[in-house]
């Protein structure tokens, strides 16, 4: 059963479709239907928020290793982190059935159910989305055991992110807005049907299993010297062949996809990973 | 004569388009044709671009009020301007002909060329823009005395501004740098076809005059109410006519413009403006 659900916005405090769905969720109300579901509503990281920056210090989505958890303090989201994970977690033995962290990207990643195992319980939950939202893309990080991700959703027993784009930071776009607010939807009413032992056969679905980050092109000192090809701009989750563009050098020249096989990139040109030259993240196409 | 020219970029830290151009020339050298004028190549606030922010303390690009640069020093961005005044200017009795000042929205503005006063020389120039480059939008502030805005290029003799966009803050599109760049090299062509006495005669041009902002609408919290409506969001510069949605709350109502008469919506959804709850300007249309 799961009984206890949170669903949490702004563990990033520039991204602003959790946090305005939170927000009105908390002044009108949860939809109706879900009266049954014992649903906190939360928001993460209220400093960030009010500041309109994605964090302070350090970035809260990454403070969930359980080391990290009973380690000494040593910044506001570390203190932060803690502070979740008693009212949350405790993580590996949490109270919380479920965690939903909704998020947003600059990338045209429409809506993206990220996954951290694929377990039958996943494995019913994605195809439950993709069948009720088929316009939903399913991002599955298995890398690694749950546990071992440092991400705020771990401290539920189960955790799942919402991650919706495009939408710069510090905008609220209406269709960013509506695909978030259909999938937080979505994904409680598959709570009900699960709880009500209701669920359906669904076929297996499409999704992407994470590969690696791929870095910009930098020369010597350290810039960028190329920039994420047209044709590989907002084509989130679209195959990107051996042999295709994904950079054009600043003095005009093409820098050609080298894999092997065909690759989904995702988080293409992404801001929060700008510090880190990380250019897109690249995926293989699995079905679940 | 247009002898001495400033270009700038990174008067906001997180605004990549202009801090790319300004480097790629840096590095690469301006285009070749541009020989015979004197361009200053310019990163305006080196703190702001290092940490990826628009800005440290202040908006950099409102610190260039007369007064202001006489006066003690209140901020990073005070003291910055100061310099930077010095450098370029002194504003009002400027050693810079004309300072062209790069930079990038998150509203669908296209190439925007943003002129503060309408004579002989900008209508020349604005007409000459968009004659050779007919997708660019020409927007007119001239609401006040040129010297009395505190923009960056006002520190020249004669100072307009580049705005593209759609860009997210921190985020470098190829589409919106090659647009940056080609209004960058039609401004200096511009210059020196003036400076040779080779300018010809263009037709007169549309333009924008900038009305007024219009804010989000708040409850008495002070929390926003309604998000831009789907129909004008990315709709800048397309007119929005008496009865047309502006705004979608999130109980699921329009909200309309209510003016007597058509207006021209730029800067939607602009995230630098989301603390100041600005949803977006209006403009009349005109011509030049």
């Amino acid at each position: 059963m799961i009984n206890s659900i949170a669903v949490v916005g702004g563990t990033h405090g520039n991204e602003m479709s959790g946090i305005q769905l939170i927000q009105n969720w908390e002044s009108q109300g949860t939809p109706e239907r879900f009266s049954n579901l014992d649903i906190t509503l939360y928001k993460a990281n209220p400093a960030a928020i009010a500041a309109n920056v994605r964090f302070i210090e350090e970035d809260l989505n990454r403070q969930f290793i359980l080391s990290n958890l009973s380690a000494e303090t040593s910044s506001q989201e570390h203190e932060l982190a803690k502070a979740i994970n008693e009212q949350l977690g405790p993580k590996g033995n949490s109270s919380t059935d479920l965690v939903i962290d909704i998020h947003n990207t600059t990338s045209a990643m429409g809506a993206t159910l990220i996954i951290l195992a694929v377990d039958e319980f996943h494995t019913q939950l994605a195809r439950y989305v993709k069948h009720h939202m088929p316009e939903a893309n399913i991002l599955v990080e298995d890398e690694k055991p749950y546990l071992d991700h440092g991400y705020l959703c771990t401290t539920g027993k189960r955790g799942v992110m919402i991650e919706v784009g495009s939408q710069p930071q510090g905008v609220l776009r209406e269709d960013v807005y509506l695909l978030t607010q259909t999938m937080a939807e979505v994904l409680l009413d598959f709570c009900m049907a699960y709880n009500a032992n209701e669920l359906g056969e669904y076929s297996e679905c499409e999704a992407f299993r994470l590969g690696e980050n791929v870095s910009f092109p930098l020369n010597d000192a350290g810039e960028r010297t190329a920039m994420i090809h047209h044709g590989l701009q907002d084509a989130d989750f679209a195959p990107l062949l051996p042999g295709m563009p994904m950079f054009r050098t600043f003095d005009g020249k093409d820098i050609n996809w080298q894999g092997d096989k065909e690759t989904y990139p995702h988080f293409i040109n992404e801001a929060a990973y700008h510090k880190l030259d990380v250019a897109f993240a690249t995926a293989d196409r699995v079905m679940l």
